[in-house]
């Protein structure tokens, strides 16, 4: 991934816990750190992930992930996680997240997560609402490659 | 993924603490359930995974994981979950899994996982050891597309 | 603990991501495994423990957890998990447990879980409801000390 | 506990995934983050907390937890996390830990972890080294309450 398009970062250290009897982070974990990185971007934009939005009208949900795996993050690591929207499609869009070290930015992992954004009453996949697709361009600007509906254009 | 390729399958049953605050089980637990998945297929082929394991030669290690996510599993379902590996070539294998709620067989989620065989000292990639190829062509058969090193052709 | 008392026993397996880096359980992961012998005993006596719980007028929390561990669970050991509920008091009640590998009935640990009844609306205990003592009584017979709220006697 | 005697604190951020169905922090995380506190003190006295040092003569295990809980915390609030030792007897010693929700300082939970210090070979306990009992005696003074074995009096 082009490390150059991401313009979030936040930080985890690896916890005594996170570490398998490999004496390295188990790979499950590292998606729980894209989760960190996702949900402090998505609160640097202004939108918040609780347990209240679900009561609303739509809610996101996540239909696919992939991970592919560098080097092994280890106990006592400052992890710095690159988090960016990189499409907003219809009903879907796109998160891409990079794991480094941070003193000696090693890349230890690369994530593509995309969600789907579904109707809270059908089930169903449903648009991305206006308003998520314009906070993220504001922010993303030609980073991201967002297409709005037909009606809109 | 074609089912009808499997013939190995495990279960486990959905605990309390691996739902999340949505109501279902967390994206990243998928993982975990498939990662039991393998233990118990390699067990069933007579390879023991345990701790013991890395003082050998070679280790094992993730180097890629793909999953797609069709429905929630949800608190208390049983989950079947079916594991191959679907192939082996020089230095890497590939597991493939199916998560399935076992009573009505709604699909939950499919995965990917590629493994890579390292030499514990040079931690550099190496050739996946034979007595392990034997064993999963045995049990595999045809289903797994399995390459020779070149010297044992 | 006096094992005599419990009359429930649940299993569970040492899974590979509970292992820690020295290789055992690590100490907070014994509390899942009570959290399913709970659950599991919970429904045995016909109680459901889910989702839609919380909707009801009272919810129950967990006010203190004590655990003495004895030896360490190990990869892939079958784990006993028994369970009972040992009194149950105005507002509150204790469930017991003691964890023992399964082959050689080795003592891995015991833990005793007060839990306190809540009203859902002001969040303050509440007298336990009578339906879940009367269920508790009858499968516990004089293993577990119950106090009738003064009012029923 | 009286916070007064507490000299050391951290913080950790509740997670996403930490966050059980009933949209509170699951009552086994909280062990989590008292570990998270436990590392730090140690590493602020100069302790070093990983995989190789198990390698080493002496291992130190939990023998005993004990966990008082106040109020939930909820996700994303930022938990103070207090950190003590209040004993080192001839063969354990015990942490003490507070956690307390950042900006209102609402208490949520309150742990008492016992230690042993056993022999590597023999699995049994054995005392306390006397390096580690400086250490701490020389950051908590009169704080803790530490025995010297008779043979240094």
């Amino acid at each position: 991934m082009e490390k150059s398009k991401f313009k979030f970062k936040s930080q985890i250290r690896v916890r005594n816990y996170e570490i398998d009897w490999q004496g390295i982070v188990h790979n499950a974990n590292y998606l729980l750190y894209f989760d960190v990185g996702r949900v402090a971007y998505l609160e640097h934009l202004g939108i918040k992930v609780d347990i209240n939005s679900i009561q609303h009208e739509s809610k996101i949900v996540v239909a696919r992930n992939e991970i592919d795996y560098f080097s092994a993050a280890r106990f006592g690591e400052v992890i710095d996680i690159y988090t960016r929207i990189s499409f907003i499609r219809n009903t879907s869009f796109a998160f891409e997240g990079i794991l480094e070290e941070s003193k000696g930015q090693r890349l230890i992992a690369e994530n593509t997560c995309i969600h789907v954004w579904l109707d809270q009453r059908t089930n169903q996949p449903t648009t991305v609402s206006d308003s998520f697709r314009k906070l993220v361009q504001q922010y993303e600007g030609n980073n991201a490659r967002i297409t709005w509906p037909s009606y809109l254009v």
